[in-house]
């Protein structure tokens, strides 16, 4: 048998916390023997939630946590000054082996700063990039990164595309994963300063399939795995998504609203429509991994439910069983030549 | 009666010249006697369009250009070498004073670079910015910059506020706009660089209504009127608008053909649907003017059709008769203190 996989879970990090955090670890742990998690919170609040739950004892432990890490808060502080938070006591877990992964749906500066500060980079990363799964027509791709490093340098981003191109080979399946950089038109001398000194040094990797510039417009449709750009770009292009994605979904739902024959027409296309527009859904993939760290932090949006937090617990497992980090590490210090 | 307003129109640009172009040009003229267009292309391919329609001789001319800069070729050597292209042709008439205006649906980087070195900048402004107007919840909001001049300076940003207040109040009518500029977070600390620097710029400007920050996803929610970012960022807000749009479309309308009873649905919230997405059509305000320029450069969709090029035209009419450039010159150059 494979050794036990051990996550860290944030109980009280997120909307729906504690409840629906402890509800969603809980379904991991039924889910795959293998699986073990450590829910860090008050301890109280906790054995409180599990009372409604059958589990196995020895996959469930409780870590007491007295404090709390409120999403407005500014990170450094907080990290710096709150020992006793959930955060910064599961990071603990990470660091000193006893964990091999955190999953937080609480701050999400919290839980960047800290994962850097206290769980560290792993050797040669310069900078640990925060990677959600987008939706697209022809499935999900990475984007890398939307996490708090804004004003990027070029050879950050040639390790985000190596560290991306390995997350989708290996966690999504995706054989050979195209890599593309966001930019504002598709040929080479196009682009800001940062995408211009990128470029030539990522068409130059010999371990990466390059596929050049790719214009904001073809993210949707899906022509690329691994769409490579800085923090800031890739902050708009994620809520954008979300933004634009809600706009035109309520929209759509209010005009099947506006005469009695597009009601009952709404009554007629509601299930097929609901299971297209799943497919189109930024949630259904769980938590943004920031990659790069020695061990494995999970972000997962702040309004999780249980299925969101057990998705992010299930993929720790992929993680850890597919030796993510050191691919990562073997693909980091491999020279470019 | 007050003058003329005299457009230069690029009858060569765009997937459908000169057909589609030299239609909605006539089609202008037509609805405003106070129009005069200049058809600027190919003399005898243009006569043979203007064949089809009836208008009065007086407000529309013929101006020949031989040659036409395709949308593949680098800008600034395009506008340099081809001074017998339509482009080059239209916008030396702007410069003499001849024309007030230019719309194009042609190459967009010889649009831009064209304004800015045959047309010039006005006094004091620093660089010119694209500021297309994108679909809202609550209506229209202006995006700028989203043009050539990657890698702003805050300087630059500022100018973009003012000039683009300008716009929506004259143009848009929309009283006091109120201005946000595109951050990762709402908090003042929050940005790159730039960001950063800009913001407390723009907040001790007397003479725009300044919000603060907007987040990517609160664009399409309409929280602002002004959208003010440097023109990569602006660029991947806007053609993310129209691919999110795009795919989130079409597998509306797929999800719709999966079954014989969302078929029957699909028949049945049709015509609504289609109303209520038009409101969310990016092409349906017209061209984006390139502002700040010593006359008015407006830039159409490639694949703009007779109507879009109509509203362009009789867009100049508004720009000219509320004297925009008269009040940005104003606005550019007024102390801020």
């Amino acid at each position: 048998m494979s050794e036990m996989v051990k996550v860290a879970v944030d109980a009280m990090g997120g909307d729906h916390a504690p409840g629906e955090i402890v509800k969603g670890a809980v379904e991991a742990a039924n889910e795959n023997a293998r699986v073990k998690v450590f829910l860090v919170g008050a301890e109280n609040r906790i054995q409180e939630e599990l009372k409604k739950y059958s589990y196995k004892p020895e996959q469930v432990e409780i870590v007491n946590a007295a404090e709390v890490i409120e999403t407005a808060e500014p990170p450094v502080m907080a990290i710096r000054k709150k020992k006793n938070s959930s955060i910064v006591k599961a990071l603990q877990l990470v660091k000193n082996g006893e964990c091999d992964a955190f999953v937080s749906a609480g701050s999400t500066g919290a839980t960047l700063v800290g994962g850097q500060v206290i769980v560290g980079r792993l050797k040669g990363v310069e900078r640990p990039p925060l990677a959600p799964l987008i939706p697209t027509e022809k499935g999900a791709a990475l984007l890398i990164d939307c996490g708090a490093n804004v004003d990027a340098r070029p050879s950050h981003l040639v390790q985000f595309a190596k560290m991306g191109s390995v997350y989708m080979e290996s966690v999504m399946n995706v054989k050979n994963p195209k890599v593309a950089i966001v930019n504002i038109g598709a040929e080479e001398e196009k682009g800001n300063a940062l995408v211009k000194e990128t470029f030539p040094l990522l068409k130059s990797c010999p371990d990466i399939n390059f596929i050049g510039s790719i214009e904001a417009r073809d993210i949707p449709a899906g022509h690329a795995d691994v769409i490579v750009c800085e923090a800031f770009v890739g902050n708009v292009i994620l809520k954008l998504y979300e933004g634009v994605g809600g706009t035109l979904i309520k929209m759509v739902k209010s005009g099947m609203m506006t005469s009695l024959r597009s009601k009952i027409g709404a009554l007629l296309v509601k299930p097929a429509l609901k299971e297209t527009l799943k497919a189109f859904d930024l949630e259904q993939y769980g938590g943004a991994p920031l990659l790069g760290l020695k061990g494995l932090v999970v972000k997962t949006h702040g309004s999780s439910k249980a299925i969101e937090i057990k998705n992010s617990v299930l993929q720790c497992v992929t993680f850890k069983e597919q030796k993510i980090n050191d691919k990562i590490k073997e693909k980091i210090t491999l020279r470019d030549e």
